[in-house]
């Protein structure tokens, strides 16, 4: 089972590499079998090779992650966090997240789900 | 496929028949067959009578939630969303929780998972 610093630790690099953008960071914070579902309920990027394209797409869009709330490392091998994303389209968008990561030993991502839909979709204030 | 409307009424509806507390009314958003994980990482409590058990010893408490960020309801069965649970012990104290819940066609809720640990407990403040 991962450790509670495991699990924290997963969640700050993910944020710090999504945003710097390091993809090669990004990508090896997941496990080499890991499935990303993003937006739940669409069909899962699994494996390093999609994990890449869907990060260098969205990275690319310039899309910024901001934690907003606790960091909830449950006592078991999953952790779920809130936060928002700001993406500069032609109107800069906010999206309100909610996203949990299932870890393995090694302190690998092995599942990431990222809940949201369109009413968490709006556009960014100047402030934001 | 609930609705954004469904996903989202079934949260404040919980929240709701907590606070009151409403038990039978908490128990009823709940499908027959379904199961609460809370937290994350115990046995889950499965079926109408298991679930009323464990609320009615948790609102016993004295327990009251507190809604803290955006509900995140998906474009499928899934819905999350950040709150906070005040508990009159001893110690007044403050768990910081993400929970998500799958619901069915029904808009009912047939599973329920709380997303905690250690970290995210702490003695509350005067004014939480």
């Amino acid at each position: 089972m991962p450790t509670t610093e495991q699990l924290t630790v997963a969640v700050h690099n993910y944020i710090e590499s999504f945003n710097a953008p390091d993809i090669d960071r990004l990508v090896g914070l997941f496990a080499d079998n890991a499935k990303v579902e993003d937006p739940v309920g669409t069909e899962p990027k699994a494996g390093h090779a999609a994990i890449r394209e869907f990060y260098t797409m969205s990275t690319g869009m310039g899309a910024k992650l901001h934690l907003d709330g606790p960091v909830c490392a449950t006592g078991a091998d999953y952790v779920a966090y809130v936060m928002h994303v700001i993406v500069p389209m032609e109107t800069r968008m906010r999206f309100d997240v909610i996203e949990t990561f299932r870890v393995n030993d090694d302190g690998k991502i092995t599942e990431m789900r990222a809940f949201f839909g369109n009413d968490n979709i709006r556009p960014a204030t100047d402030t934001e």
